[in-house]
């Protein structure tokens, strides 16, 4: 049931043709699609208007992803996670302007217009942590958000850290990736007042249990600012930090 | 909104007191708890009419059981589980008419008047189980389906389960609780070809691990016949049983 | 032993060739197959009446599954299951009539021709969860049961499950497929008052723990018409729906 | 060494006594401490600023509790979390002015003044999980952030959830604790922009393992705008969705 | 059906008073639990001659224990693991001759009188295991076989099991009791050629995860005579200890 | 230090040029290996007149296989289990006369001739779990056992099993493996007063946690004359099967 | 077979009324027990020279205790670990001259006399570890090394812990105990140059998994000076660390 | 700011151009960084005094490595770890004077000079922990600390174990690697008065899960003296190992 069956039936109760018992009835019948239809109530688009078009490509073929993003990339900005080399170039061809980056692996056309209260910080300890934390980045970029980087600061050389205090504090809210024990986001915590979002990286062996050692440290943080998200999950945090800066 | 304020509204629309385009507006605007309340979709009670009303009482004070119940019983048939002796005393003086079972800790009002294609068998080993099955049985009970109950077999002796097969048959459908390995189900499931629910149980020690040894067992059925709910959810498995069995 | 043999010893003792002692002396040494055969009781066929003849591919090499199916064909409806393109082709050439689906990676050939009560409904929430639907959608075609899929339908956009409610209630039961969070099946169950074959699948990553997240979910699920089958058991799912169909 | 040290040593450099070089070296070998107190970086003092003095009294003597909580109280705005019945006398008696709520556990004193962007909705399923939104509303209250309260909106029930998302959408963050499958956070996740802060509650039985489910639902959830932080962590979710509020 | 109804039926097929194709109808009717009492596959009588009569006596009353082993040491010698002193006197009271033993908590009457080919040895390492190894010796006490009890000989002071090498060498089979890392199965399979059950038990804390460990630890032996059984299972390990010294 | 060493001191002792006292000390100063080499305590042989000499192959190469295999098999019978067709072929060029078997990737070499009281059975369900009983009965076959396999008999399928009971009551010992839920060993157990050692297997998808439902299941048995083994560990089980049958 | 036997033997070999032969051949026939008695090896005198006498008393009565702590007190300096108020006074009655701490539970008597290379320190966040520090501590105490303390020391609050960054540099050797996250030790670890033995505490709730997720930290450190210990483990940690600083 | 900026505020202070007042306010306001830079707190010397610079190769791209290892190289003696054969040859090429190993899997330049009190024995059962043994042995030949290597020593075989006491009492620390049961140190820990590292290995299968089955046994050590690293983690056992020897 669409806005014109609804006219035509307020039409009909207009013209008395159909009583208002009889109207009220039919209006009681509207299956939830219909009412989903008419009534506007697409929460979709509210999401919308704060992120960007999003396709997760792990596990699907190329074409698929090609497919996907030049039909998303038609209504606003396109972002792309985990799209390895091998398919990259066929959705670089599928959609005109895309850039892809390979440490990040992500896609990208576009970005947001909605205006942001500050920078979002992007910690990690070093080269491992980079990919998960540049796919945050890449995903604020997207969403217009400022980024800064703060990459070589460790849980056990405190002082590059504290060197950059003045960085952490400048933002408005905090990625901070971690794998192995996972305590960068309790230190980076309780360094600055910010919302912090913690990503528990894979990186790290036997005992790591593949991301979940450094998860359990983020979720039992000794600093109340810090929430977490899944294992490697750079997208989520930046987009949870993103919303965060859009206020 | 409720009816009212749509009644009113089609009425100004027969009066020509509201235009149609106005009026489509505003019912575009109905928040969803308008259309919720006046819409009918109540899929509550589409659920009701195969349920009766379920308190699970562990958790919640007598007190609150009992004001619950008694709002509840005035409405249909009402099962209160997880009911320990302690709090039943207050719950049976609010609710007339009810009766409690110390074996399955229920509370029971009522029965569902729904016909059934067939009884439901509940099974299990032995003494440790008959707790949670007998919560399965009131379940079904006050669904309004016949229970026949099937409690002396185990999977170390089969001679006392091959002895049960034609009550096993008769059934449309099977409830099997079992602890420890959980491998009843499996077994019961490789007899008839009827849907079986299986109740891992808590009962067992050590390497049970409180009833997720079971669990697992049942997950890795042989049987294809086999469905798994929580651990000791006797009355989860009897409403499911009681649903197939209701057709 | 068979009838005949049985049928001869009760001859014997009519004629007076055997006594009533020695009788029961060879009764009583009757092995159990004996008895299996004698006595009638051959459950298999009692399965074997409502499910086609299934062999699970994955683990057995391309010539085995073609002889088992060649085989299992001959005496009525068969289905292959976990059957990569790999060795799809070798089991097609042993099984004229076969049809091998990629999407599914199921082979079928034949129906059973037993009534059911009504359409099985599978659901999930979009691409990745559609093949162990497909698997459970196979299943469910050849135990001669309809089939209604509502593909796009997740719990983060609630719209598009509600716009499907209508054949969510046609359905006598439903096989609801949820990698991630695996909420959907609690989110059905919430909707419609049927049996709810929950089928948790492998898809995620990090903390999704290869689809026991997902597993928990269910197993925890707040509606209590929902049941739980192993991962990615598509096969188990459409089964268990099926005989649910079936009556 | 503190400022007085620093201001002496200035002085006699003022004064010619000491040489720019040796105060130099002198101000080197300060130790950290030193540094600590005098040179002002008192981080805590920043993170002060947003958050009340809060003092976790579980496992804390009421005397140890009493003590600390007098002490803090004379310095800003108080909250106590998990101040059992038992001990709640004692600590009120010892800071005058506070109050105890039996439903959240916490005793609070004084309300933060700084201003906030907007409200923030606690929500949640019903009965059980009441005590962690409470907790998360104490601690936003104490914080001066304005609270919505949502309170019976489940996943199996989602017309009452519906119904609330003008509530919903009214709020810059979301606190959502579920136990059982944990999958409430997912819906209303899906349902706003807005970032939402999941606290799975150890609510359930069996399989729950005692909020890890949960927990494990709001880690893979389906959408992107959900964190979560630990089991039963009301204080911390309502902590991060106050900084959130304040901007 | 017992054996007098299977010869009355003979009888009449003798006397021509039954058909032949009568009584083979009857015959297949017979209900399986017939077969079990007639065809003389009473396979528990096998288990029996090998074992006592034993109760679970944890998670039942003393009443409902009192009534069980009245009735069992009726038939043979009787086994009660897991009866804790409160319900002890109880038991006793209902079993003349019983004796009950405070470290096993076990209650014996009787003793099978199967000869074994040898004794048991049933060792740990030191007080805390030596109730796990006392239900052990118990059960082979009730079966009548001889146990060797090597109580202090742990992992971390090798010489006094080395000291303790012909008592182990005289034992046909050997239960091997640990708790913590659970390795001294390992270490005592290495130094005898024998059957070896480990038992581990739930001592320890933190990290054992309350026999888990330890469990975990006879699993993976480095000895390949070593096999186990449940946590704290002392019956299960002297059980089939018992069976082997049988032969 | 070797017996002669002893032997000189002794004879030193005799003719007076050493003292008792002298001798003493240096008899006190005997390192262990002295003592070991010379108190004749050689454990190992012990064990080897039980064993033929065994070498796991996963994890060396073809090479060091080879050269292990050559020295052991000149001492004794020889087994290699867990050798891949890769490198079977440089390990047979190596040890002449001895035999691979694809199914239970052991090679093979001569036969202990200790007598044993009887038969070993080795069951499993089907294709699947062969591996795995292949490898326990070369280890029987290479200790000099006989061996009955008993390969077609399910939990889902009782009526094979229960046909093979003569069979399974030949046997002076049961290995019986099992993947998925792993309850054979314990129906095998409920019908044989033997001991069964179960031996979980790998087989299984998803919640089967790679063997470790299968594991979880025979730890729980509820026929207590189970024991288990490591997961897919065949040769443990035929080695301990092994060691009752030889007594 | 004591000294006094072995010197029979040898008196008897001089006087040349036991041949050279007969005496190896008696001498290998030493049971094990022999050896260890006469030849000295005893162990454990090495161990407990670093080492004080130590017993735990959880699981054990106040009587045995007791008994076993008088015994022990003769021989040298006393401690017992986990000692429980209840059982405190009993002990101390039984032990002249010991004290009892209710903070770390302990009992002590005496102190070793062996002297160290430098203090160990001992370390943690605030209230909830001291028990464990100070058990760590009393070990120490007993074994004569000397304890620096540094209690308040967090890693959201990274200035108390800087400022003592001179007593940690004092140390041979460090005891660090952490629960919630544990990230401390790596922390610490970062900040000096010497082995740190990290000590998991139970204090947490929810996904600490009481103990494990700070373990679990500590094993996958980024410092790689760290090791670890069982959760709550603070004798241990300290007597490893007492080893350490003795040399 | 650095050293030169809070040299011209000193002279300004002393030229009179700063009083005090504001010298103190300026200094107040020292950000950290300025603090780490100028008051030398370059902690990292301090550990770079006791290790060499060490690269963990794994997840690294050879030139990356390489690069990396060039520079170290250039400021002390260098380890790379972790560094497969494909990455070796370039990464030589890159350090001249390093020299790889293929077992330990490292590359090495150059050896610390502090002295160490005592070798260090490097323990295991035989050659699958030899690699993770040879990695500890080249991180403290690198440290310059001596290493007497004991590789054939299993808990299953003590001669052998026995044989080698004195060289284990010879040194001043173990490190002892085991998988499987991980039972080694413990046994180890027995004999001899000193620290032992326990490493777990990932050797073994099915329950071993990846080595959590050693590390759980040496968490839960029965001998005081044991800790634990990571799993597989060569390279930190031995860093540890060689503090404790350099004292």
């Amino acid at each position: 049931m669409d806005e014109r069956t609804v006219r035509r039936l307020l039409a009909d109760v207009r013209r008395g043709e159909v009583s208002v018992d009889r109207a009220v009835k039919r209006l009681k019948a509207l299956p939830y699609e219909g009412i989903g239809g008419f009534a506007a109530v697409d929460h979709h688009r509210t999401l919308r208007v704060g992120m960007p078009e999003v396709v997760f490509a792990e596990g699907k073929t190329a074409a698929q992803v090609a497919a996907i993003a030049r039909r998303l990339a038609a209504r606003g900005p396109l972002l792309v996670t985990r799209l390895s080399p091998e398919k990259a170039g066929a959705v670089r061809r599928a959609v005109r302007g895309a850039t892809w980056d390979p440490v990040s692996r992500t896609l990208r056309k576009g970005r947001m217009s909605i205006p942001a209260r500050g920078p979002v910080g992007v910690c990690c300890a070093g080269t491992s942590d980079i990919p998960v934390c540049e796919e945050a980045a890449a995903t604020l970029d997207v969403m217009g958000v400022e980024v800064i980087r703060i990459y070589d600061v460790g849980v056990a050389g405190l002082h590059r850290l504290l060197s950059r205090r003045e960085d952490l504090e400048a933002c408005v809210a905090l990625v901070v990736a971690a794998g192995m024990e996972g305590a960068l986001p309790s230190v980076v915590g309780g360094l600055v007042g910010k919302p912090v979002v913690g990503v528990p990286t894979s990186v790290g062996y036997g005992a790591s249990l593949n991301g979940i050692a450094a998860l359990l440290g983020m979720l039992n943080s000794c600093a109340p600012n810090v929430t977490s998200v899944n294992i490697d999950n750079g997208f989520g945090a930046g987009f949870v930090a993103g919303l965060v800066a859009r206020g």
